[in-house]
């Protein structure tokens, strides 16, 4: 049996991660291929209220490396639960985020250092990282005005541009600094040219 | 502003620890010093949203690693938020449970390596370590007998008596490891005799 492919779509609010991974799922369904799509925080029950507990709004001061243990705490869940089973059994997995996102968000947003993001990125992974991650990005203030047309915003949503600013350049560092594994989309383009992006990006793993 | 002492009350299942914490609070007020009773997991409203998903009844398999990482997630937070704040401004901490009983129940209950939880405990805690810990120890039996007597049991509660007789073992190896720091309280005696240790515990610190 042939391993499947772990593929994640990351990006920041707004840039029409939902739209493209339902893109991607049709075309390599199109393909014969097998695949589910998951997101996180979350992907399995446990990890899923792990999920609420982190993006609820809350009066308490969430201390940050409590933020950084919950998400790697899904993360294992997700990851032992139905990833790695997934990918064994020769399914390709497309995750809405996955570790790239806390190195953006926690790291480039927060500012924990990498070193402690990379530190939990070995304890939970081991050697797992994804085959394909397709970033989508765009200029913050295009993602918040779409996440803000969907309605209220949650703890996470509701940062200051500065944040999104910083989640943005460390995902772009990070694309640039592992140009095999990530390929950058200009998700400001229109449907049509993004998803040509997405096919080439596919075709070309 | 003299800092604050920071007790821990560890061992298994029924051993009497909140019947003598109270004693604790009871004889330390009585001299004077200002002190608070907290408990873990849990101590301040998200970490205790964080317990009630560690300990819930559920039928998806827990991976060992995402309890390890919710037990540490639990701990930031109530560390930063309620413990250090308490000890810095002279209040004196008595906690029910703390990381001995993660090596305890997480190491020598499920088989964690004991370098993985002493990884976390270093990334959470940095130097911090109880200024004494007292463990209540008894024969496992004795202890389930009055956990059941309460109700209903929890997710860990529910484990077999292997388990507890491991993480009982792992406890008193802990408390034999650290003399200075630990004091074993032979829980089988009368209240009268074990509150008459604690008390010997507690002026001698």
């Amino acid at each position: 049996m042939k391993r499947g492919l772990f593929i994640t779509i990351e990006g920041g609010e707004g840039v029409g991660k939902s739209t493209n991974i339902e893109f991607i799922k049709a075309t390599l369904e199109a393909q014969g291929i097998q695949c589910i799509v998951t997101r996180e925080p979350g992907g399995t029950p446990l990890a899923e209220e792990i999920r609420e507990v982190l993006i609820k709004n809350r009066d308490e001061q969430v201390v940050t490396e409590t933020e950084l243990l919950l998400m790697f705490a899904a993360r294992a869940q997700h990851l032992h639960q139905k990833i790695l089973p997934a990918l064994e059994a020769g399914t390709w997995v497309i995750s809405d985020r996955f570790t790239d996102a806390t190195y953006a968000y926690q790291s480039g947003g927060r500012g924990v250092s990498s070193e402690k993001v990379a530190l939990l990125e070995n304890f939970v992974q081991g050697e797992v990282r994804p085959d394909l991650t397709l970033l989508l990005d765009a200029p913050i203030e295009v993602g918040m005005a779409r996440a803000k047309s969907r309605g209220k915003l949650d703890r996470f949503e509701e940062e200051a541009s500065e944040f999104f600013n910083n989640v943005r350049n460390n995902y772009l560092n990070r694309a640039k600094a592992e140009p095999d594994r990530f390929k950058i989309i200009d998700a400001t383009q229109t449907l049509a040219l993004v998803q040509t992006d997405i096919s080439q990006a596919l075709a070309n793993n």
